[in-house]
């Protein structure tokens, strides 16, 4: 069998170049998939000769000598009018049936409309969803749609469910999977008359294991597997999750810095016990590393701005699992 | 000076009518104010005694015999079938002037509801706002709407963050408060059109320091003061919020439990050195205890459903402020 092939848009994210070629060199070394760094040719081989002896047979580079020209009103635009950009080329390539799966951190709306212009939707899809991996206290789960579509409908709330159930088995291993809509309530007739909508189209679908409306405080406690909602809210739970996530453990930090001797003492060997860095692996995005772009002909994944060379590691290993087991041909038939 | 009196909703909240009696007694002792106890007048007693040498004069019980006929899908309905029931009589002492502010914990939509109707609306003011306090790491900051209205227009969305400007300054002691737009990016041009449109009017709002479209992820740093929204909006990003700092301090727990004697020494010794605490009084919301229900002619703080007698002593203390401050004509000035 050939080899995954995953181009990644080495230019995007906060510490691009250096952390995203770092990342897809390890990927290229551990994964056994071929990986294809797309980006300004000579920045990336100066950061893989550093960093590794340079080049295994799994690593291409292929130049895309432009910048993207940012506009944020419209990135779609912006994607048009740079076809040597990283971003186009690296979706190109899986356009073309170069590559298997392409990756792209930072700008997700450059990152959404480069693949929703060249992958293309699949037939009967308006609109690509983000499907993001969030922690639970014990697990991890699926938000669908994590901020790709802000006026997601009640129709397209029902795909991302579709998908949903598909990944959540796929790369979670949830058996049939416990379907949520996120809602304002937990009791049915909750929310706006969309939300009403969605509740009923997902309780027809009777391939679906929907469990009702859910909220974000419960949904925590690994009470389902796939949440779904329209993309503003999605959003919206994304960066709130985020910022309770972060203030708990700055707060830990502050309170152990400011607490005084015993305070540090405890801190210390709660370290030195590895329970901070098992807390970390569990809630930090980089353990998990990117969302598939779910609702196109073709694997894309957008990963976090702040990618660090692990969380573009996870994500290889996402596609490639995501490739291998044919997804794109699930979802076209689920719908 | 007359003492403030406020009304309590006994029978309201998970945890009631104990949790709620021991709160309201404990403020009564404590805040130099007169508390009023509504709800079933024997039950109410038997926890007054059991608990205090019950009654000094700042308490009185008052007995309210009915229970509300609790329909969810229109809670303006069973407020109104229900003039016996506890949430009833404890607002309409405020609206008879026999009390100055009204707190009830538990069912937020019965609660509203019986404000909105008893108390009414401030003129120009259509739906009222639920002015939630909200942890940042360093501080504490507004958000509103909670979830009281879950289709809020843009310029309710104004009078929400004029309201906002008023309680940060107040109970936040926040100078020339920093308002923003709670969004899904920071840029302007950001979200649906609704959310366009508030951009515009809180920019043109000159009495407003307002800076611009904020994110969950960031106001958790402490970057701004009130941030406002629409009510759906508003009640995703708390529950996220609470389900985040939930999950944090949830895994902590056990990857101490399960992380072998060093860890469970560190963790001792943390517990020991009150760091567990502190974070607790930083983040737990009954350290804040009530929301006010902004835009109506009444002070009436909503209390979390899960209220411990601390957070009802709490939202004792932040409605007596309110009253001694005279919010009320504040906000009434500001429309």
């Amino acid at each position: 069998m050939q080899k995954v092939r995953i181009a990644i848009d080495a230019m995007g994210g906060d510490y691009a170049p250096l952390e995203i070629v770092k990342g897809g060199i390890e990927a290229a070394k551990t994964l056994d998939c071929k990986i294809i760094l797309v980006g300004k040719k000579e920045q990336i081989e100066k950061i893989a000769l550093e960093n590794h002896s340079c080049c295994t047979d799994n690593i291409e580079i292929l130049d895309a000598p432009d910048d993207i020209a940012m506009d944020e009103k419209n990135p779609a635009r912006a994607v048009r009018k740079s076809p040597g950009s990283s971003i186009y080329i690296a979706n190109k390539l899986v356009a073309d049936g170069k590559a298997d799966a392409v990756i792209a951190a930072g700008h997700t709306g450059a990152a959404t409309a480069a693949s929703l212009l060249i992958l293309k939707r699949i037939s009967g899809f308006e609109r690509p969803c983000i499907c993001t991996i969030i922690p639970t206290t014990k697990s991890r789960m699926y938000l669908i749609d994590g901020g790709s579509n802000i006026e997601t409908s009640a129709e397209q709330m029902l795909q991302s469910a579709l998908i949903g159930k598909l990944l959540a088995g796929l790369v979670l291993n949830k058996e049939n999977p416990r379907i949520g809509l996120l809602n304002v309530g937990s009791e049915e007739g909750k929310g706006t008359d969309k939300y009403q909508l969605a509740y009923s189209l997902l309780q027809q679908e009777s391939s679906l294991n929907f469990i009702g409306n859910v909220e974000g405080k419960t949904i925590i406690d690994d009470t389902c597997d796939v949440a779904v909602c329209d993309g503003f809210t999605g959003n919206i739970h994304l960066k709130a999750l985020e910022g309770g996530l972060k203030a708990m453990s700055e707060g830990l930090k502050q309170a152990i810095n400011n607490g005084g001797a015993l305070a540090k003492l405890g801190g210390l060997i709660l370290k030195n016990s590895g329970v901070f860095n098992k807390l970390r692996d569990h809630f930090h995005p980089d353990s998990y590393g990117g969302a598939l772009l779910g609702g196109l002909n073709g694997i894309s994944l957008i990963s976090h701005g702040s990618s660090s060379a692990e969380a573009i590691k996870n994500a290889c290993k996402q596609a490639k699992l995501l490739v291998e087991k044919n997804i794109l041909e699930d979802i076209k038939n689920s719908l």
